[in-house]
């Protein structure tokens, strides 16, 4: 080994005295390839990724080569004949440098001369859905990814094309290519703006235009792409987007979904800054910043699917981003947890130096189990316009997450959403956040790009787990506004046996202030750990309060008569998202003080125990009234009203029970909570004592304007003493 | 081996020879428990499911006996309670058998102990839901399961207990309670009626009343069980139910789903019977009529998940009833396809002689994969009843199943749905069909019983995947008239590229001949198999005829301009189910001459493309009207309506495509057929040409009077020329 390392540096050595860059040089090395040459047979894992790739190439060295004049928009033809020509390729080049087989490099040139020859006489996509228009591709987005995956192609076969060859192909196909993704045109320079931009898009058009520049060895394209277009590094480049779009906790403002897209471009730029400018350090940067942001992406996810904040799809750890995220990461930093990331949900690895570092170091045990554990991810460049806290069970036999985001707006992905709770439970999303509404690629469903509901509905408020309050949206909808603001986290605690999350938002309804606290508690005399919520909300003026849980699974009971649209259905409202909710049925419960809903999900049940009065209305909801196309998901929701000027909306959430068919057993299928009392509630103060049916009671005790100090309250007859921001009695 | 089984042999000679009957006699038998223990800590499977045995023993041990006044229904407290202390019964005297210890022997005796004292004073249960009511619990059904686990109990502890402390047990307590769950009370004798009626609640009750019989030794009980209260054989008993409620194909009228809940007693007393009653052969009964049951169970599910037929909740093949089925089917008959059931469904083993059988072959590599296949289940005891037709996929790469259900009424838990089709595909169930509605156990949901709208929605025609006549169920929903008519078979053929299933009804709509028929087709260029479907009607008289298909998924796309439903919704009907069916959208299409619906499940995609007229309605349906609690899933579902006298539905089923969020991947998301053409349709022929997008066509010649003879046919100015029932071309 020791040997062989030696003659490779010395190989290297003698290129770098030549004056010549060594290939490839981006994600792989000549060291990595005969590493992994060396290696072929020995690792099933790794050698399955490999089929693959040779699977791929050979299906498309079978196939006649097709370049198509663009024309479709996602998931159209030619959009997807593009794509799938920068993944034949990136095959080929792959399995060219694994195996020396020239059919494989010779494919790659084939497909090239082929753009090359059709590229000159492109102007825009005739698709102009974009502002930002390709030229092979609507968007110029996917023109990025394409020249991404086409430099690890070419980077792969550049010792095997001729010089005179190269140097055509870069004069008259590559550079017009990176100019174009770099600056745009003369009459549309909108590529140069995204080119600079603090932003995903940003980000995929530095790596592609530093990557076909590293492989060209062309230093300017080099230097733009990590200082920006005037490579002063303070107008623009990766360097800067690293600096602005990862909070120093690794979070992504606008959300663990697009992190996971965002992430793609930056690692693998990073990879390859890594391999041919060292001196960057570029993994050490920021205190090692892509390290941190690959582990909140380990982190935001429940059960290896990605939790939904903003515009979000249904996406896995085991996504290829995240594939090349995690090989990255683990080959540059050692974390053991992501050897089991890439074991327990991948079970695939990216076919480059990377990929075969955790394949060989999972054979070799190194693997650590993942820890999913609770924590306050701050969002902003400097981590402190607000946040998303995160609660994970501590108990072996739960498998629950409790999310509240606090965070600022998330461009232009973000949602109007402040104070926003989700709930995972045995396996399931419980509480969940709609994400976003789109039908990727599929040309029915608006061409596949996000449909007229996602702003119209998915972005509202009301789409939401948290309050609206005059049947608006959080700064009425209006982006530049809310783009202003941001939450503020409150506090932040994670126990063994309770934990907390508070924030509070001043700005999204005018007038009113709100602060939601939520409590996991892990109940002694329960089964499952209970959620307590208590969303605050103050103002001088009467308004109306609406506060929905959205739920997955079957209604199954109210504790109180209630009248359910039986012949005719209506909406809950005109505007805001309220248009898309029919109103299934609503009432008032006038014989208790605590109002219960109970829903199955798979074979648990979960109820919902909310402190009310007899004006307090209920409604259920379902999604899809003025929905034209079936764009939305039919997804039910519970929304408590309150007309009031203060109010808080106390509650508790428990799982509870079990509803096993399979040996015909149901248990403990009520709530175990009888009543929810507020004992005290003003601006210092609220104290909130639960009642169980077992005879039992829990008081919590919040402190509202400080988390610190000393306190002592007295709240009917009683006197409570605590310490800091709140206490569990 | 030999020599034990020798000593063993001896013993019980001892033990015959002085006229006492050897204990445990049951599911258990001295030689078999030898065997166990003697096998403890050698097979890790095994081992589990006995751990289970001692894990719920020990914990009744540290438990209080409870033995409550019976007061609440299904789910209630003192149901579950009663229903967990014969479990725990079962559990401790499994364990004493098993280890010997004294504690588990002396709980069961606390417990019976208990129940002695109790039963005298109990008249009937409080809750006058059924009309064979129990003592101890709602229905005299859970008294019979109730009795049938603790005869189980009770033989395991029979010689622990002295003799004279049994007789006083039997006289005072197991002899009245036989007695009761045979005969009822003079003023209530319908539990006599249930003894003997060919139904599962009536093999329940045989089973009960035989084992109990057989461990105290009352031929007796033991014969009346086997022949009926008039010991003829010939007006009810075990043996009757054997030939009348089961068809010669194993087919149990009510269902999959119910046949899962009669094999239990079944199996149960049969293996008891063989253990007592050697000599009246109950495995070969029939040609094994047992045997087929266990496999039409092991066939007429999905994944494990049980096909839904009538009345049915989801339960799968791990269901503690099958693993009695599984096992002791095995033990008796050694199909070494069971052992691969009991492997990849089940994980676990009764702790009894068969169970072991089970786990030790397993452990001795005699499984063999299960093998799903195409079939036509007859139903009756004639097995000319009608039936169920299974379309299984015989392609590696696929995993569908399409059934016809063309069966007779199904007793009391069927529905009223002749010539219904459902299809399974990719691991889903894309076409369902509704089964029951019903929350087991469930006290919020009325009280755990089939919910009222069982009765008014699921049973009803438009609930299901078949056609419905002038807003009218099949035989206006009339039981009795249902329970005289059952559909026929008219054709069924499984084969390696092609499968058909073809059924006539002539009786469930008056005036109206149904004919429906499904063709399974593996098209070369597509990329699934394609279903054809032909639905004829005919009539002297227009009537309005609805064909609703269930689905699940979202919806995508239909190919002409609808109207939904924006701001308020009504419902379809007002009577026969119709009143449930919200009208999410409708429309005509007026631009082509078919009509295609697409959706998404999962990741792929299906379309139904049907031949339609300007004329034809189409409706997009939900579930959930007129629902006042809450107990009806918002299922979707699309709906052609045609007003005719003679009609035709010509629909082409389609699984296509890719939708992969983990890779971007859209792909074949459209349908591939073009356009349903009915080039001919009479009473005699009908003549189908599909055309697809690709260019290629293809043809389907039904004959529709007669399967057999050669045909030739001329329509649209070409001749068709086939054998038999049907061709494709």
């Amino acid at each position: 080994m020791k040997k062989l390392i030696g003659t490779l540096a010395a190989l290297a050595l003698t290129a770098l005295a030549f004056g010549q860059k060594q290939h490839p040089c981006l994600l792989l090395t000549p060291e990595g390839v005969a590493e992994m040459r060396a290696a072929l047979g020995t690792n099933a894992d790794f050698d399955a990724s490999v089929a693959e790739v040779f699977a791929e190439a050979d299906r498309a060295l079978n196939e006649e080569i097709v370049v198509p004049v663009p024309q479709d928009g996602g998931g159209g033809y030619t959009h997807e004949k593009h794509k799938d020509n920068y993944y034949v390729m990136y095959y080929c080049g792959i399995a060219w440098q694994l195996t020396g087989k020239e059919v494989y490099a010779q494919k790659v040139v084939d497909i090239l001369d082929a753009y090359a020859e059709l590229y000159p006489s492109l102007g825009f996509h005739p698709v102009t859905l974009s502002k930002t228009p390709g030229r092979i591709f609507w968007q110029t987005l996917n023109e990025c990814v394409w020249l991404v995956h086409t430099s690890i192609a070419y980077d792969c076969v550049y010792d095997y094309i001729a010089p005179e060859k190269r140097e055509k192909l870069e004069r008259e196909f590559f550079r017009p290519y990176a100019d174009f993704v770099m600056d745009g045109t003369k009459e549309n320079p909108a590529n140069n703006r995204t080119f600079n931009l603090m932003h995903n898009h940003g980000t995929w058009a530095t790596a592609a235009v530093g990557m076909i520049g590293m492989v060209m060895g062309d230093d300017d394209y080099v230097d733009k792409a990590l200082y920006g277009s005037d490579k002063t590094g303070t107008n623009g480049g990766f360097i800067m987007q690293l600096d602005n779009l990862l909070s120093p906790d690794g979070y992504y403002t606008e959300g663990a979904y697009y992190l996971r897209y965002a992430i793609w471009p930056m690692m693998l730029f990073a990879q390859c800054i890594d391999n041919n400018l060292p001196e960057v350090k570029i993994f050490g940067y920021r205190d090692a910043i892509l390290s941190k942001a690959v582990g909140a992406l380990t982190q935001l996810n429940y059960n290896g699917v990605f939790m939904k904040f903003n515009d979000a799809l249904t996406k896995q750890l085991d996504c290829q981003e995240l594939i090349f995220a995690v090989d990255i990461a683990y080959n540059a930093y050692g974390n053991p947890m992501l050897l089991d990331v890439a074991q327990t949900y991948q079970k695939k690895f990216i076919p480059c130096d990377a990929g075969y570092a955790v394949a060989r170091d999972i054979a070799a045990g190194k693997s650590e189990p993942i820890k999913y554990t609770s924590k306050m991810y701050g969002d902003g460049a400097d981590g402190k316009q607000g946040g998303i806290g995160v609660i994970r069970s501590t108990r072996p036999d739960v498998n629950s997450a409790l999310t509240l985001k606090a965070t600022s707006h998330g461009l232009s992905h973000g949602h109007y959403d402040k104070l926003v709770i989700s709930y995972y439970d045995n396996d399931n999303v419980v509480l969940p956040d709609y994400g976003a509404s789109r039908f990727l690629n599929i040309e029915a469903k608006y061409k596949g790009h996000y449909t007229r509901e996602n702003k119209t509905f998915a972005m509202q408020t009301i789409a939401h787990n948290t309050v609206a309050v005059d049947g608006k949206s959080h700064f009425n909808g209006n982006y530049k506004v809310s783009s202003e603001h941001h939450s503020d986290i409150y506090y932040f605690e994670a126990g063994d046996k309770a934990s907390i999350i508070s924030a509070k938002e001043n700005a999204a309804a005018e007038g009113v202030k709100m602060h939601r606290t939520v409590i996991y508690d892990d109940v002694e005399w329960l089964q499952y750990p209970m959620i307590l919520d208590v969303f605050r909300l103050e103002s001088d003026k009467e308004h109306i309060y609406d506060l929905p849980f959205y739920y997955n699974g079957h209604m199954v009971s109210l504790n109180f008569p209630y009248t359910k649209a039986l012949t005719s259905m209506s909406t809950l409202g005109v505007a805001n998202g309220y248009q898309y909710l029919w109103v299934e049925a609503e009432g008032r419960n006038e014989q208790s003080a605590t109002t219960c809903f109970t829903f199955l999900q798979a074979d648990r049940f979960y109820s919902i125990s909310t402190a009310t009065t007899p004006a307090t209305e209920m409604k259920m909801v379902r999604i899809g009234a003025n929905d034209p196309d079936f764009n939305l998901r039919p997804d039910g929701g519970y929304l408590l009203r309150q007309k009031a000027a203060n109010h808080t909306f106390v509650s508790t959430i428990e799982s509870h029970g079990v509803y096993n068919l399979q040996v015909e057993k149901t248990a403990n299928a009520k709530a175990s909570v009888k009543e929810v009392v507020v004992l005290l509630d003003n601006e210092q103060y609220t104290i909130v004592r639960v009642d169980f049916v077992g005879g039992q009671s829990r008081t919590y005790c919040l402190s509202n304007l400080t988390t610190e100090g000393a306190h002592k309250v007295k709240a009917e007859g009683k006197t409570y003493k605590w310490n800091g921001a709140w206490a569990v009695m």
